[in-house]
């Protein structure tokens, strides 16, 4: 797919230079993180949950408890947004107002399905995993039919999204003369130290165990 | 106050040995980041749009343009959802079931209001300061009518809050002898290089203009 139209859902209001709809960009955003925030209204009262997705196509993942208010509510052909939002940094002006932050974020709508077919439950489990901790699927305790049972795969095609993207320094204009510094400070999302469980194998693993990581969050 | 009651919009049916509803665990974890996800809805349509966000008391602030979708809406007496997530680290189990996350996380429902009155528009912006750069505000370029009239200021006194938080390792039970490497990797958020603006004052800047992030993000 080349892109997503612009409509009332998705287009950006505010900031429309920052924003933008190709497939490129919004795919590629999706793909370097694997936390999201998942939207979703419930009598008239809106919900937002944290939570790990990974994508596939046009389709994004996430997984839950089968009990779970969200999982119930979102196997039901009710609507959801996914936002995912990387922090890139801090954008110091010379003013309050020209005051910004780096990101790269996007915003997904869509209506998530349950996943029931074991075989594919099983295929997107293993793309899961190969985001995080490639190879590790296939080293772990194999999954049970209980835990399966115990476990909500929603997926949503994804209908309209856009991404919003800052970088750079302050846009202060000609206030540069103003007598304070400006510039921009980066944030990155790093890993750092592995710990071993207390029990069982001690650690075969260097740093890089999260690829998501490494594609620059 | 001590803490929030637990009811049907904000108690955690799921992992409830993880939740906390104790004002203490709630402002500690809003007071340790300043990028949340505001969830709200437009006829039947959920949103969710990641911003910067401060607290004073019971109270929750953010801002955004007042010709904003989301400022439009949330002045209208539309209740609101505010999320804020630390994430602090991936738990690699010895089965996918028990693969996790660590992480610190606060929900909070509430109706927003605009903030009209001048002096408290202006208070409020420098108490959001003082959480990202202490003592920069009185050192910029002060605000102007035009710019207070362009920036809605959204005020939220959580009726409900509830905190989720998962630490350690991997809760492996009596799986330790499965041979793979277990445990838990720690992911930081921090603040690297700071870049001066190509004109103007060069930086008298070291790493540390995030207090935020050195309250262990």
């Amino acid at each position: 797919m080349d892109g997503f139209q612009k409509n009332d859902r998705n287009r950006a209001r505010r900031g429309h230079q920052r924003a933008a709809y190709d497939a490129d960009t919004v795919y590629r955003i999706l793909d370097s993180h694997f936390l999201c925030h998942v939207g979703f209204e419930i009598a008239g009262q809106p919900h937002v949950i944290p939570t790990s997705y990974w994508r596939e196509g046009n389709r994004l993942y996430w997984h839950g408890s089968s009990a779970s208010h969200m999982v119930r509510h979102l196997s039901g052909g009710n609507p959801a947004t996914v936002c995912v939002t990387h922090l890139d940094g801090l954008v110091l002006a010379r003013s309050a107002f020209n005051t910004s932050v780096n990101y790269r974020s996007v915003v997904c709508f869509g209506v998530p399905e349950l996943v029931t077919e074991e075989a594919e439950f099983d295929r997107q489990m293993e793309l899961f995993f190969d985001q995080l901790a490639p190879a590790r699927w296939h080293q772990l305790r194999p999954l049970t039919a209980q835990e399966r049972k115990a476990t909500g795969l929603l997926v949503m095609e994804i209908e309209d999204a856009s991404a919003k993207v800052r970088t750079g320094g302050p846009g202060d204009g000609d206030e540069a003369d103003w007598p304070v510094w400006a510039g921009h400070v980066d944030i990155h999302t790093v890993t750092g130290t592995s710990h071993d469980a207390p029990e069982g194998a001690r650690s075969p693993l260097s740093h890089g165990v999260l690829p998501a990581f490494h594609r620059e969050l």
